[in-house]
């Protein structure tokens, strides 16, 4: 522990706990509150009722005391804005992916991730047991090839926008790479619910794959629905499938009445506000468009994520400390949190920023930047 | 999926999801709400609080924008309060216990886990990559026996207070074996905090173990707290070392406000009103006691789990379902959620219920008992 410990500093990647202030003055750049609802009124309030009315915990497993009706409102509501048949909420989106790779797999399946996948996705496949074979980013040609030859139950795997770059996956020659092959296809949806799609119902129903029978999808409600968990939308066959076998959902105290009741606040409000979705894309457009043509390197943006490139791990970790002195949190992404090594600056483009406050972080984080 | 959902049903141990009315008229003996603190109005006042705040969500990741000055204070406080350096608080138990598993081993790493461990902790060593030896359930000596002659890196896990039975293990001498060979030991209290120990301080701090270098503990927030979340308590660089390494950390929304804010305010109505630990125990002891004298198999609770032995998973169903009939909540527990195939009823002594109450419980536990 002690060596892995200095092995980070003499590398310059240690990470520390930076608690902010409830009223922090920093523009936020930083989050993945994509929407700008995690401190909307109606969605603060709903949490808050939510705790009052059901208490401030679960109390149990989901299949113990800790299914309210509450969570089953959250979840048909869901499953219908996703186009889905059914949905599972957990308690996080890390434990929905765990749920969905480990509990559509066994020992005799193949599973094809891609190599940008989250971590979350990652761990499920290594919780699975079966045997996972890794494909170029965004590739269908080589999730077509892997799975070819394979004879027997398969999954491709992918993240509908990737965390780091906010590129987005080629959903739909996916599927048909699995169709071609009797495949399925588990799609985490985590930065496109809420920000894709018509209204916001996410990158799945983009691709005009909600409801089919062999896509799972999973997605969080600590992203653009501001609070905190996640869920798995898909056939019902797959969802009772879940409740009767994914450990990470049996073996979890249930999701707080509190944040599944800002969740659900959150997504009433996006039903009547859709517009909020495209905002985020268009922020987002607007950003990459400003920077790149002040000479910075950033990645086309599919979604609300803008990636810049930093020259170094040292230089993005000052450049992120510079534009924090300067009033801006932005994301900071640098090895090990990322796959291909490659340190950067990672923008959320709020719904809710201003024209002033987008003038502000793209002045702000081209003054600071490194000569390159 | 069809097979094992036909499997399911020939075997009788298809689960359904019941979600409960926020009015549920049911006597409550299932949940883990240990101490009847997830609807005080202290907590769920905390919580409401946090969310308005804070926000409905963290936002992002503890590394990113997750972390805010409320989760420090709940750290500080929680630490404290456990005799502990340092805590890292988590979005549940289950991801607290996949986080301290892995990041405390490696592939050279010995892992020594109890028999009866939680399936949090299985999933840990599974994650972990890292040779696991699974030893009889609450045994040192096996301990002791496993550890000899591995040479390098070594790790006991254990239950404090396992979920199932409701017995405690050896903590004593389960640390006396690990020092003996140098290995490290991981106990997950998440049902002895609030029960055991001087005011609820857990089963650590009871077996005097609390602040040992070589000890590291896992707790939630989810049952005596009656919030959401877990912790990991230990040394600060055990905890340094966790923010820098654990992955069911990094790549997880930070635990939402909400939770957080109930959880505090929990921990502080307990430090106010101690007699709340006791009062479990003692109930626990008197349901023991009274259902063992009609004729009932039980064992001898340590914490607040009473655990009644069913003849077969049918009868446990039959069983609980009478319960409820009746007005009471019972947890029942049957293949594949038990570790040794005996099925079970599993009740849960909360510190608050009343003498007519559990007068109530044990009447109708034995009216509706399976005749043996």
């Amino acid at each position: 522990m002690d060596e892995a410990r200095a092995a980070r500093r003499r590398a310059g990647l240690v990470r520390a706990l930076r608690p902010r202030a409830a009223d922090s003055p920093l523009l936020d750049l930083a989050s993945n509150d994509y929407l700008g609802l995690a401190r909307h009124p109606e969605v603060t309030g709903g949490a808050a009722r939510a705790a009052q009315e059901w208490g401030a915990g679960a109390t149990g497993s989901r299949l113990v005391t800790g299914s309210t009706e509450l969570h089953a409102r959250l979840e048909a509501e869901l499953a219908a804005f996703c186009g889905a048949e059914a949905a599972l909420v957990l308690s996080s989106g890390y434990a929905a992916n765990l749920a969905a790779v480990t509990a559509l797999t066994d020992t005799t399946t193949l599973i094809v991730s891609d190599a940008g996948n989250h971590a979350s996705l990652i761990d499920g496949c290594r919780l699975s047991r079966a045997r996972t074979e890794v494909t170029p980013h965004a590739d269908p040609q080589a999730v077509r090839a892997a799975l070819t030859g394979h004879d027997g139950r398969a999954l491709a795997v992918t993240d509908s926008v990737f965390s780091v770059d906010g590129d987005a996956a080629p959903l739909r020659a996916l599927a048909e790479a699995c169709r071609a092959h009797g495949a399925a296809l588990l799609v985490d949806d985590a930065h496109g619910l809420g920000v894709l799609g018509d209204g916001g119902r996410g990158a799945v129903a983009a691709a005009g794959l909600a409801g089919d029978a062999d896509v799972v999808t999973t997605v969080t409600l600590s992203k653009s629905l501001g609070a905190q968990g996640g869920a798995v939308l898909g056939p019902a066959r797959v969802i009772e499938h879940l409740v009767n076998t994914a450990r990470s959902f049996i073996f979890d105290t249930g999701l707080a009445p509190a944040a599944a009741g800002g969740a659900l606040a959150a997504l009433r409000l996006l039903r009547r506000e859709p517009e909020r979705a495209a905002r985020a894309g268009d922020v987002a457009r607007e950003l990459h468009e400003r920077l790149t043509a002040a000479g910075l390197t950033a990645v086309r943006p599919d979604a609300a994520v803008v990636s810049v490139r930093a020259p170094s791990p040292e230089q993005a970790l000052r450049w992120a400390a510079d534009c924090r002195e300067a009033g801006l949190a932005v994301g900071c992404f640098r090895p090990p949190s990322v796959p291909d090594g490659i340190s950067r600056l990672r923008l959320t483009a709020r719904a809710d920023l201003t024209s002033d406050q987008v003038d502000t972080a793209v002045h702000v984080i081209t003054a600071t930047a490194p000569v390159c």
